[in-house]
């Protein structure tokens, strides 16, 4: 059973602040400071250019990222770190898309985050006229998995209301229908209890800054089916994915597994950051934390519901079809959001009305819900977002 | 003046090491410890989400770009940091293709580093067949700039011997046949006195963790000529190139400048490593680091001439044809460069027979020129690579 005593007290969590935003950014573990300046000082200080053999910098990219294919049901050897959440998705369509040549559209849908769109638009145009990215409601995704669909590249929750796709099924139609599949774990790692293997999924990828708790910009992760990884060539072929780096030949050849997704040279100081916060999950089971935040977030809705009648939910109510956040419609939700910055309940805000909630049992109890929701309760119902005071202290990020 | 006393005591330097390997990764500045830590302790862990916008974290890529700009010869504003070189190779000659439309080949050459060469190769078996990436010898790339060349790319420093690619002169013939021009400046940001402004490049690339000293893994960057940014399309199109990123529209459309050639979330915690050695970096000037360098280098090759006959000099001996490092041709040099490492000085070797050091006015000076060369005479001369204690201490990176 998992100890979120814990894991909570190796977090340092600001005095006087609810921290309600890891879904953005986790915070700080405590031990991250020594970890990196311990690191900087031994192993860049003192062995310099032969860290990359001595200190194990070379295996960093793979080493963290078995540590998180544990946290996202992928097999051993077939997640590996590095770059931005964006450069994966790209990396992770441009193979895809060679997997299914006799098709050229990519299905998305507009729940997706901005970012993945941006990156298929810019990949798409690269690739020629012929391809198109195809954009639909939600819900809408199962019956547009047409016969010229190469790739159904989805977040597994939506950003704004944490509305969860179901990735099991949504996988196992699309490939009934002969369509490869791309899902970005963005607010699903560490959030809820992902099963990649036991989906079947083809590709998947991920950021560490949410609720892995890496620190801010920390390094991205992608993962490739066994089934695919030998298969796949991976456009951004740096020479880190070449089967032997150090020979220099002129020509690219993939390296063996999930080594050929690595580009450049690994970010090795801020996975050193992100090594600390994987030592806390591994202290945990995600079948608990995935239990744990849900009724972290019922708890939430039921409180919020009962005191402030005029702040409508807008995520599933039910917990199995939701992520690990707990969004709200309030028309003055922008100001209202600032009020509850300044009164320490740190949220944010979605356009046009989304009050958004992040419930991360790592580091949030039942205790911390009940504190969040009594100040929820006083800037409602005492509309104290008119109040200058409030104005001028809250900023929203 | 440069005061390059200063600048040495700044950077922490082993006792009993002489670093020439600067040009693979730089040393450790001796506050980049704490500034990270302080960073994570007081922006990560205080700020949180909020620091993004209260400690500055969002402008972080231009902030450190600009700085960098001047160490480049490139106009203020116009260079940005973030990914790795590898990213921003395929980045650069992504964009640079389609200025140039009409044409289909990349002419690089054999002296270019490898994965300049993998990451081109990559994109143009996605743009399709019509595409041809034509390398040939490092000497034949003027007369190879033919009708049907699209981009030149080169890295204007050869890895392995050091020689120098003309830059003004090679752009400006480019040019003159319809060539976009890309180079990657990773053996001479910090190391010759670039001007890429003055040189009318088109696009420029880098890393920061050799010669500017941001560690392992530090960030890249990125440049784009006044004259073309507001046109280039970035075929890598995050968030954070786009124009509104907190719009979360669904359409891409690039950032007004510079901006658009960043991708996703920017690294905070490198390049916080990083600013610590640009504060070196505000210390000097290029001039100074260049003329320097020179005599770093050429006291090396003349007093390891007079006294190891068996090494024969790889380099250019012209120190304006040469970046910042020397290289010579030994037969045995692998093992002797294992006996050098193991007596202290750190040099690498790259195969077949070349034995390679790099010169580093920030923290190299004449002294320790003198205290390496009395070194590589007594392996040399004793043939004390055949030493079984030195092939024992002795690790080759």
């Amino acid at each position: 059973m998992s100890d979120f005593t814990k894991t909570k007290s190796l977090f340092h969590l600001p005095e006087g602040m609810i921290y309600l935003d890891g879904n953005s950014l986790g915070p700080l573990p405590k031990a991250a400071c020594d970890h990196v300046s311990d690191m900087m000082r031994d192993e860049w200080g003192k062995l310099l250019i032969t860290g990359w053999n001595k200190a194990g910098w070379m295996q960093m990219s793979t080493d963290v990222g078995d540590r998180i294919a544990r946290l996202i049901g992928a097999e051993p050897g077939h997640v590996i770190t590095g770059d931005t959440l964006s450069i994966k998705v790209y990396q992770a369509l441009a193979s895809a898309l060679e997997l299914n040549p006799t098709r050229k559209v990519v299905l998305s849908d507009n729940g997706n985050f901005p970012s993945d769109l941006y990156m298929a638009q810019g990949l798409l145009k690269s690739l020629g006229p012929d391809y198109e990215l195809r954009v639909v409601n939600p819900e809408d995704v199962a019956e547009n998995l047409t016969a010229d669909v190469a790739v159904m590249m989805l977040t597994e929750v939506d950003y704004r209301t944490g509305r969860l796709h179901d990735m099991k099924s949504l996988t196992a139609l699309a490939h009934e229908k002969g369509v490869i599949t791309v899902w970005d774990l963005a607010h699903t790692a560490g959030a809820t209890q992902v099963d990649l293997a036991g989906s079947d999924a083809d590709f998947a990828v991920g950021c560490t800054y949410k609720y892995l708790n890496g620190g801010p910009g920390a390094p991205a992760f992608i993962y490739v089916s066994p089934k695919h990884v030998a298969q796949v060539r991976p456009a951004l072929s740096g020479w880190l994915g070449h089967e032997a780096p150090f020979a220099f030949d002129l020509d690219y050849r993939p390296g063996t597994g999930i080594e050929r997704m690595r580009v450049g040279t690994p970010p090795v100081i801020a996975l050193k950051a992100l090594e600390t916060a994987l030592d806390i999950w591994d202290m945990v089971e995600m079948a608990d934390v995935r239990a744990k935040s849900i009724e972290l977030c019922d708890l939430f809705i039921s409180e919020v519901e009962a005191r402030c009648p005029t702040l409508t939910l807008a995520s599933p109510r039910d917990g199995q079809k939701r992520g690990s956040q707990v969004s709200f419609h309030f028309a003055d939700g922008f100001a209202a959001m600032q009020a509850l910055i300044a009164r320490g309940v740190i949220g944010d805000f979605r356009a046009p009305d989304i009050m958004r909630f992040g419930f991360t049992p790592l580091y949030i109890d039942n205790s911390d819900v009940m504190a969040a929701v009594a100040i929820v309760e006083d800037v409602i119902t005492n509309n104290l977002w008119d109040r200058p005071e409030y104005k001028i202290m809250g900023k929203v990020t």
